[in-house]
C-alpha cells in the first residue's frame, strides 16, 4: 500500500525506558492504613527468623529483642533505617549506555531467573552451557531487555560448585548490559565482586556505583537462611544492590488472603531493608516482591493469575509509599509451551507490572512452566509484548498538528486518510510495529506456510543467535577474567 | 493435596458485573479541554454527512445549518440534545435474572458480531446457519456472558434477504440473554421490533424498558448511510437502544494521530445521539468506540495494538466527561488461530477495556484473524480471559480476619500455611479458579497429552455443545415466533 515503513520498533531502542502515565493505584488510604497496623504487629509480635549469628549480633546491638534465631522488631527502628536506603540509585552497566537508573518512573527489564529446564519447540530438556549463553545473548540482542538477569537457567553440564563463574563469566562477555550476582553462598558472592572488580575497574568503581544487582529470597514465612545472608552481607558491604523477595505463593508460604500477604511481605522485605542498612547505611535495595497462589487442589503454583496482578498493583502502591524502589511482575505463566495461555497470562503480569510502574522486573522473558522451564519462544513472546507495552505506557501528545485539523478538510466525508499529506509525513513512525505479531490475511498467511506464534518466534530466534555479534571487549581485561575463572574453577576442584 | 474444591466460578456467576475498581485515566484536564475544542471545530466547520432526507430535515427544524447533505452542527446544540440522553438505563433480557443494566460501573459483556468465516482447530470455512446456533449455545452456556450479541457469525447457507429472521430467532430461542438488533435495513429492523414484541408481551413492554441494543456505524470519516439511519430511526422511534458508533481504523478512516482519531470519533458519535435525541427524546443511547491501527506497510487492519489501547482508555474518559455510558473494546486480535498472539493481544484489549470501566463490550468472545472470523477455540480462550479479569477487578477486602495474624501465630517461622485453620475455612473459594488454562505440572499433562491451550479449548467447546439445553420458553409465544419467521420469510420470496 505504502512504501515500506521504517522500523517503529527504533523509536522504542533508547537506553531505557521511563513510564510517565499514572500510576494505578487501587488501595485506599484506610487500607494502607490497616496494612500498616498488620505489618506492625506482624514483625513486633511474631518476629522474623534469621539463620545467621551475624545477622543476630548486629539486630542485638541495633537494640533489638532477639530470642534463639528470632529477631522481634521494633516497627519504628526497622523505618529508621528503610530510611537510610537511597530512593533512587544508578547501576552500572559495561557500556555506560546501558547503565540503568532505579526507581522513580524509570522501569528495568531483565531475562527469566533460575529455571533448570529448557523448551525449543517440542523439545523440553536440561539446561546447559549453551543454553545459557544462547539466552544471554538473546537478551543482549534485544533493546528492550536492560539485562539477561543472573541465573537465566542452570547449565546442568557444569559442575555445581563452579558454574557460578561460568554463568558470570558469560554474562560479562556475552552482554554488555547490567547483570545479576550470584547469590548461593556467600564465596559465590565474593567471586562475583571479584569478576565485577576486573570488569569495571575496581572496588572503588563499583563500590561508587554499583555494578549488579543481587536477589536475597526469603525463606517465607518470616525467615532468612544462613546461605542467602552470607551472600547478601559480601553484597551489602560493597555497596552493591540487593533485591530483597519473600517467595509468596499464596496458601504455602502465606496466608490465601491477598491482605495477609501483603502484610507479610512487607514485615519480611522491611526486616531484610534494616539488615542491609545495618550491614552498609545507605546499602541500595529494592524491595522485592513475589506473590503468586497455588491451585488449593493440586498444589501447582500458578502464575498470571488475578490474585497475583492485584497483589502486584497494591505491591508498587505499598513501595512508593515506603519510599523504596520495588521489584514485581514479569511475563509469568503456567503454561507447558509458548501458546495461548502463555500469552495471556504472560500479558496478564505484564501490564499490571507497567500499571504499576515496577522499577525493577525480572522474569521478563523467556518464563515458562511456573518458572520451571526457559522457553526460546517464549523469550521472544515476551519481548513483543514489553514492546508493546512500552508503546502503549507512553504519553499523548496533543497539538495543532496532532489534532490534524488541515486532514480533515482534505479527505472529506466517507474518504480515506491513506494518502492525506498528514498521513504521508508520518505514516513511518506513526504506529508501533510489531515484530513477532502477524496481520497477515489468510491468504498471504496459509502462503507462508501458516506459521503460529511459536513457529514465527522460534525463526526470530534462531536468525538472532545467528547474527549475533557480542559486545567489544578489551582483550587484557577479557583474558584477565578467563584467568579468574580458570584459578578459581581449579580451587573448587572442578 | 486438599481434597476437591467447589468451582471458585461459581463466585462469578452472578447476574451481572459492576467493576468497583478505580477508573484508569491518562488524560490531563488540558488533553480534555483540547480534546473538547477539537470536535467542537470539526462537527462546526467540516460538518457531518447523512444520507437521509429525513435525517437532513430533522436538523433543518432543529435550526442546524444543512447543505446538501452536510449538516454543519452548532456544538452547544448537540451537548443540548446529548443531555436529553439516560446516562443509566436497563435492557431487559427474555430471563429477567439475565436483564441488564447499562452505565455507571456496570458492565455488559455479548459475543463477537459479524465474522463471516469461522474457525474450529485447523479449518476455516464460512460460516452457517448451525455454527450461528452453536456460538449462540455457547453464549447461553458461559455465565459471565451477557449476551451473545447480534450477528455472531454470518450464516452463509441462508438467503441474505431473510437470514436475519433466522438469526433473531436463534437468538431469542437458543439464548434467554438480551440479544442485538439486525441494522442492514429499516425493514429488518421492523422484523427484529416485531418479534421482540411477541416474546416480550407487545410494544408498551420494549418501549417501557428496551430488550435489544442495535449498533449503528458510521461510515468514517463523518458520514452516515441511508441504511443504517433508516434502521436507527425504527429502533429510536421503539425507544429500543443504538450503540453510535464510528469505525476508526487510523490511517484509513481517520488520521494517524490518536489526537485527532478520539477529536473525530466525538464529534461522529455525538451527531447520531444528536439525531437519536431528536427521533425520541430521552432515547437510549451508547457513546460507540471501534479504534484500531492498519499496519501502514500492508494495509492490513491490526488490533490489540498499543494505539488501540490508548483510544480504549481515552474513550472511556470522554465518555464519562460527556455523561454517556459508553462501548469499546473486546477480545480483539489479528491473529489467524487461537495461539500466543491471540491471547495476549486479546488481553492487550480487555485489560485496558476492564481499566476503563467500558458499559458495553461487544467482541468480548469469538474474535479472531481481525474479525473476519468466528473461532470456537478462541471463544473459549476469551472467555477464560473474561472471568480472570472479572476477579481481578473485584475490591479488596481487608479486616482482621483476612489479615491473618493468628495463622501466622499458628504456622510459625519458615512453616507451610496448608493446613492452617485460616487456610481450610477458605480454600474452597480463596481463589479464581480458571477452566481452561491448566497449571499441570508436566508429567500430569504429557500424560494428558500434552494438550496446549486451543486443544483444551476444543474439549470445553464440545462439551458445552453436547450437554447444551435451550433455556425453556412458552410454546405458545415460540409458535408465534417460528409463524412470524414463516410468514415473512415467504414474504421476503426465501
Amino acid at each position: 500500500m505504502l512504501s515500506p515503513v521504517a522500523s517503529a520498533r527504533q523509536r522504542l531502542e533508547v537506553a531505557m525506558f521511563v513510564n510517565h502515565m499514572p500510576r494505578y493505584e487501587i488501595l485506599s488510604a484506610e487500607a494502607m492504613d490497616q496494612l500498616d497496623r498488620g505489618w506492625r504487629r506482624l514483625i513486633s509480635e511474631v518476629g522474623v527468623e534469621f539463620s545467621s549469628e551475624r545477622a543476630l549480633e548486629i539486630f542485638r546491638r541495633a537494640g533489638q529483642r532477639v530470642e534463639g534465631e528470632t529477631v522481634f522488631f521494633d516497627p519504628e527502628f526497622v523505618l529508621e533505617q528503610v530510611a537510610l536506603a537511597p530512593r533512587e540509585f544508578d547501576v552500572q552497566a559495561r557500556n555506560p549506555e546501558r547503565s540503568v537508573h532505579i526507581g522513580g518512573d524509570h522501569m528495568t527489564f531483565a531475562a527469566v531467573y533460575g529455571p533448570p529446564f529448557v523448551r525449543q519447540g517440542d523439545v523440553r530438556r536440561d539446561g546447559t552451557l549453551d543454553d545459557f549463553v544462547n539466552f544471554a545473548r538473546l537478551s543482549q540482542s534485544f533493546d528492550v531487555l536492560d539485562s539477561a538477569g543472573g541465573v537465566v537457567l542452570e547449565p546442568n553440564d557444569r559442575p555445581l560448585d563452579s558454574r557460578h563463574l561460568d554463568m558470570v563469566f558469560a554474562l560479562l562477555t556475552e552482554t554488555d548490559k547490567f547483570f545479576m550476582g550470584n547469590v548461593i553462598s556467600g564465596q559465590n558472592a565474593r567471586d562475583t565482586i571479584a569478576m565485577s572488580e576486573i570488569v569495571f575497574g575496581g572496588r572503588e568503581s563499583i563500590e561508587r556505583t554499583p555494578s549488579s544487582i543481587s536477589i536475597i529470597s526469603v525463606n517465607s514465612p518470616m525467615r532468612w537462611d544462613e546461605r542467602m545472608l552470607e551472600a547478601m552481607f559480601e553484597y551489602c558491604e560493597a555497596n552493591q544492590a540487593v533485591v530483597l523477595t519473600p517467595f509468596l505463593l499464596m496458601g504455602a508460604m502465606s496466608p490465601v488472603t491477598i491482605p495477609a500477604t501483603l502484610v507479610q511481605q512487607i514485615a519480611e522485605t522491611l526486616s531484610g531493608v534494616a539488615l542491609a542498612q545495618l550491614i552498609r547505611p545507605g546499602c541500595p535495595v529494592i524491595f522485592g516482591s513475589f506473590l503468586s497462589t497455588i491451585d488449593m487442589q493440586s498444589g501447582s503454583p500458578t502464575f498470571g493469575t488475578p490474585e497475583s496482578a492485584i497483589g502486584l498493583l497494591a505491591t508498587g502502591q505499598i513501595a512508593r509509599h515506603l519510599g523504596l524502589p520495588f521489584r514485581t511482575g514479569g511475563g509469568l505463566t503456567s503454561s507447558q509451551v509458548a501458546d495461548g495461555q502463555a500469552g495471556y497470562e504472560a500479558m496478564m503480569t505484564m501490564m499490571p507490572t507497567f500499571l504499576a510502574g515496577t522499577n525493577f522486573v525480572m522474569h521478563s522473558a523467556g518464563w515458562l512452566e511456573g518458572g520451571l522451564v526457559a522457553g526460546y519462544e517464549k523469550f521472544v513472546m515476551d519481548v513483543q509484548i514489553q514492546e508493546m507495552l512500552q508503546a502503549q505506557f507512553a504519553p499523548l501528545e496533543i497539538d495543532e498538528a496532532s489534532l490534524a485539523f488541515d486532514a480533515h478538510v482534505e479527505v472529506g466525508h466517507g474518504g480515506h486518510f491513506l494518502g492525506a499529506a498528514h498521513t504521508l509525513e508520518r505514516f513511518r513512525t506513526c504506529f508501533y510495529r510489531p515484530f513477532l505479531s502477524s496481520s497477515d490475511n489468510f491468504e498471504r498467511w496459509t502462503g507462508k506456510g501458516a506459521p503460529d506464534t511459536s513457529a514465527r518466534a522460534s525463526t526470530i530466534c534462531a536468525e538472532r543467535l545467528e547474527s549475533f555479534e557480542a559486545p567489544p571487549m578489551d582483550d587484557a581485561v577479557r583474558a584477565e577474567l578467563q584467568d579468574f575463572v580458570t584459578r578459581r574453577r581449579r580451587e573448587l576442584g572442578d
